[in-house]
């Protein structure tokens, strides 16, 4: 059985008209739809159907498929920027794939090649790439998304499946600058909506009875603590398996440590500064306690969607733990990997050729 | 807004041509689709759609919908059986109704008039009621379902929504009697295919480090132990929160009460056993030391799909617990409940209004 799904067997139908191309001050993450997805369907005993790249339009899916009825389903989040000379560019796509493979592992989905997946994908942002804003803080956000398709009802692992990537233009993840976060510390999962009722923006999930920090809903969060300005230390919880292990997160850190290795030079950061990274459990009594000593000069989450988004309070028993103020919402460490980040993922900077060109 | 979808306002467009019946030795759990299903939509500004029954069909949903990206669906299990006089019967609907309105509610889909649903099923079933077999196991099941189509990549909870219902006719849930357990001491998910390999049928899931029983994949597990043949003990773990709140565990657990309490007598049993049901943590060293000491009686697994199925061993660090052999894989209380519960769900017998005519 042949389980690449070959790129060099895709057929294009490009839509007969192409819709109007939205405002870019119009668009909300996730809601604008293009005019072309990809698809490529496993089959059992067929194997990989020719991959397509067609009209977006809906998915015919049987009423008995593994993805409606036991949820198989995964997706990865990345972005296409426009470059320099107008190329779109991808950050470190490789990792998405890589992720992405895993998570099919992860729940019994077909294997596929991820360097097959990645060309279509490529292919898709060219034929899309009129869609790509050009604004700062603005991108292509592409959606790569695996769903088991085994119509039988019994409960078994999904031996057939389909791969499909849709885009949307987005512009900033979050309306609003500060980003406001309500603790959760009942058992499992207290809805999103409860904590927009009481005034914050996301969750922050806590694990176990220390109160360890995990994740803001979308999101990963970083602390930064001091006693002496020339010294920051960075705090994030471990990748122990409860977290998801994100690509923005590792970027992140990685620049961290580039930057304190003098490999490069975070802007609007001293090069003498030394940011050292602490990947380690994280409690919501000790970031209390950085809070009460002054020590807590920062917090920002990070991910795809967002990049970097500041925290500007977070509510914990009652209480709102409120961060220093910083014009913009970023502290100086938030706003430098925000820059840094986005000078990589748009080509005006090359580091470890982490921006990739669709050829 | 309405939020009842009125049962009144169906339509029913029937199938120009119908499928032919499968003979029903050849009839596998969920693989045979048949030639009507059920659907109504909720929109959040339009509310609920005509409910619609029609012929059946993929469904078409967008490649943003929640159910594909966030994986908001829902179900529930049911059957329908054929009672004395032909008429098409189903078994404690309003268990499954309030059961899925509690789903719906916990992954803040819309909410559903319980009532009405169960009119519109009792109308699919009477629409496809020459697929109910008539053969003694079988019956006709039901998989009423529920899926988020909000069509937005944000992360929010799904304010639109399909609820579609198809059925699907079957025979005995296991094609070979006895029933195999592996059991799941590795942290998190283990694959199902994983036990198989190692010629397991199921996965009997375990929780702590107490390594306290939970569920048999689709099922939950019982079992009688004692010391003294005029009691029995019918043990099983608590409703607390780890494990599916089962239609057919609590009917089981209502006809072991109703029978020491002498108001109906189980087929095969002495009317003066006093059987005990303890509700109660359950943990595999228990079970060890009760099949150590000659006292573990059966152990069966109960749910929908299966209605009672015999354990004949549970493979545990390494070794099997093997249980005692009965005559056609049930010992007495198993046997005893399966004919019980069937003859109920067949109409055979009346017990407190548990079988409902479609009328």
């Amino acid at each position: 059985m042949n389980l690449t799904s070959k790129a060099s067997k895709l057929v294009v139908n490009l839509a007969k008209e192409l819709k109007e191309l939205p405002p870019p001050e119009s668009l909300a993450f996730g809601q604008t739809k293009t005019d072309h997805m990809l698809v490529v369907n496993y089959h059992p005993v067929h194997g990989w159907s020719a991959p397509e790249i067609k009209p977006y339009a809906p998915l015919e899916i049987d009423p008995m498929a593994s993805c409606l009825q036991y949820a198989t389903t995964i997706f990865e989040g990345m972005k296409a920027y426009v470059g320099p000379n107008g190329e779109a560019r991808l950050f470190r796509p490789d990792l998405n794939m890589a992720r992405l493979a895993r998570s099919a592992e992860r729940v019994a989905l077909p294997p596929f090649d991820q360097n097959e997946l990645l060309k279509l994908i490529k292919r898709l942002i060219q034929v899309e790439s009129r869609w790509i804003p050009t604004l700062p803080g603005y991108s292509l956000y592409i959606r790569p998304t695996i769903i088991g398709t085994r119509d039988a009802l019994g409960v078994a692992a999904s031996d057939a499946s389909c791969i499909y990537v849709i885009v949307s233009p987005t512009g900033p993840y979050f309306k609003n600058g500060g980003h406001k976060l309500g603790v959760n510390y009942a058992p499992g999962f207290l809805p999103q909506r409860h904590a927009l009722k009481q005034g914050y923006e996301q969750i922050l999930w806590l694990l176990g009875k220390e109160e360890k920090v995990t994740e803001i809903l979308t999101l990963l969060i970083t602390l930064c603590a001091s006693s002496n300005r020339s010294e920051i230390k960075l705090i994030t919880p471990p990748l122990d398996g409860t977290i998801l292990p994100g690509l923005t997160r590792a970027s992140t850190l990685a620049l961290a440590r580039a930057h304190s290795q003098k490999t490069i030079t975070l802007p609007g950061l001293s090069s003498s500064l030394n940011i050292v990274v602490e990947e380690r459990p994280l409690t919501m009594a000790e970031i209390a306690a950085y809070s009460a000593s002054n020590a807590l000069l920062e917090a920002f989450g990070v991910g795809t969607a967002v990049i970097v988004a500041p925290v500007s309070k977070i509510g914990w028993k009652g209480k709102d733990l409120v961060l220093p103020a910083h014009e913009g919402g970023l502290g100086p460490i938030g706003q430098a990997m925000w820059k840094m980040i986005t000078d990589i993922q748009t080509g005006k900077i090359e580091f470890e050729g982490w921006s990739v060109v669709c050829e």
